[in-house]
């Protein structure tokens, strides 16, 4: 069919969930599926992870959760959004936690298991200490959750400061586990480990540190071409005529657009690939389709089978996400569904 | 529920729409849908537009138009990608016409109806005018497309270049009924009209000219509070620890991100709405949050049942648009999949 794929590799996704397992002190990690598993596709990432060995998965909202409960019957689901009022049966009835954020939210879980968020310096969510000072606790948390600010930021002085708040409000819960690290805190000294890691963006590919990617390449954006052409005379591309190319130019024309995920600041800028040729984007991108410049392609394998490719090893989703000013999360959790995610 | 949610008004797009079939000259309008209908959601927006009269919808893709087609099963349906290797029995059975774009495709549309694309300067998709010369047509199409590449610019020279291109190539197809504007072109003069109009962003509510949008509003985006805090000390908020709060600072932690659509780009810029208090947005936009500084909105109203408006009647699309540097068709498709959407 011509449409445009992700093409998720389980393999290299379970090999990083291996070596972030491997890197953490305990040997230990939840994962991180919210956002349909960063936009790769909640069911079959998560199938992998259980059999990588993965017990608890966190997600942002409690629908998250009760899709991915149908996926996972025995697995911990917890919900970083917490409870609200009315929500309870829910959380009971599909068996699922909350992570609690603040006192109103612990009033509603007197008779069900929840986690405890302890904000210690990201100024989201979760108890303040002074908070903390204040709570009544029916009953302790089944785990204590943190989140670091600057975590792939390593000598960040925010970091030992998170750490060292956690560590006061800890004394307080002296039997119950804690998960402070996420994807890039797993390479943060082993004091910040604790019980459990909680990584997200490396298991996708995305570089969880400031040097190379320790991380194996996960997921490949391709588009099909939907018309191949040679320009019979000097012309302007594309809406508001933003670029030019000359006579005898050759265009191939992509079938994917900003509305499938493809940043629409790339235009005029960035490639794609077919095989190891590099084409520039020409002109601006649209909704539905990308022009590509193809006149360095030889004939004998441009046609309208080919895809092109826009995020691969050579151009990674790191690479695409700082020429569009943002970063790897934004790239891959806005990937449109008209995209079709395949399993390799 | 505790969720995003994309508000449309159908009567504001149902107004929109007759507001465009007048201004064409023939008060004839198909109505394009792609991208799930600009993101609003194609099954109850084209549900609208039929109640309205509209007989012709334009998809980009096979997929969408099947998903369509078990939405509408009278309407006429086309596609603007294509046709493709294989496609053909998929076409037929659905009764879909596609929209023809070389000379290829038509050598698959010997016996079913197609729709024929002419380039004129867009330089995507579309027979050039050698193509035209050197085709062969079985039988003629049932309607002709053009596309103007800088409608929005009335002043631009490439529309006229467009347009003498365009009744060039028309000699050779002296009965067929033909579409050349998109939204802009409906305010463009009547010799650019010709027989259908072919609106998309205009009737979503998207401002199709360079002066005060004419268009009613359509889509109201809006989040829940998940958290109110007030800070018990000066702090730095969110990720990178981009800006800082001082002490007593309340804030208002919002049930969206980045991966809902809100572009990450608007960090530390833009703001959200409760009633008239414009609460600006204060620290990194996260994947499934965003913080506000709610100082100034009095307690009586601030609690987790209210919603914080971010794109509404007073910062419409187009102006979240201009603020993350792109347009408001980029903003609409965008709106994720976890946004709940909801009809007026």
């Amino acid at each position: 069919m011509h449409n445009a794929t992700l093409s998720v590799n389980l393999a290299a996704l379970r090999a990083n969930y291996r070596l972030l397992c491997k890197r953490h002190t305990k040997k230990n990690a939840a994962a991180v599926v919210k956002a349909n598993a960063y936009g790769l596709g909640v069911t079959e990432v998560s199938k992998a992870l259980v059999e990588e060995g993965c017990e608890l998965f966190f997600v942002a909202t409690l629908d998250e959760a009760i899709e991915l409960r149908t996926v996972l019957p025995y697995a911990t689901i917890a919900v970083f959004n917490g409870i609200f009022d009315h929500e309870k049966k829910l959380f009971t009835e599909h068996n699922i936690i909350p992570v609690v954020n603040d006192p109103m939210q612990l009033g509603w879980c007197n008779d069900i298991a929840y986690m405890l968020h302890i904000d210690t310096g990201m100024t989201r969510l979760g108890f303040t200490l002074s908070d903390l000072a204040l709570a009544k606790f029916p009953k302790p948390p089944t785990l204590i959750l943190s989140h670091l600010a600057c975590a792939n930021e390593p000598n960040h002085p925010k970091n030992a400061e998170q750490l060292s708040r956690l560590v006061e409000a800890l004394k307080s819960f002296p039997n119950v586990p804690v998960s402070f690290v996420n994807s890039s805190g797993h390479f943060l000294p082993a004091d910040y480990h604790f019980n459990i890691g909680r990584p997200g963006c490396a298991i996708y590919g995305i570089n969880p540190i400031l040097g190379d990617n320790p991380m194996q390449h996960v997921a490949t954006l391709a588009a099909p071409i939907l018309q191949i052409r040679t320009l019979d005379r000097d012309e302007s591309i594309g809406y508001s005529a933003t670029a030019n190319a000359p006579k005898a130019s050759r265009l191939a024309v992509a079938g994917m657009g900003y509305s499938d995920g493809y940043f629409r600041s790339l235009s005029n800028q960035s490639f794609g690939y077919i095989g190891n040729y590099k084409l520039p984007i020409i002109g601006r991108i649209s909704m539905d389709m990308i022009t590509l410049d193809a006149s360095l392609v030889p004939d004998t394998i441009l046609n309208t089978h080919q895809q092109i490719e826009f995020i691969n090893e050579k151009q990674p989703v790191d690479v695409i996400a700082s020429e569009a000013h943002t970063i790897g999360y934004e790239v891959f959790t806005r990937i449109g569904r008209r995209v079709k995610r395949v399993y390799i």
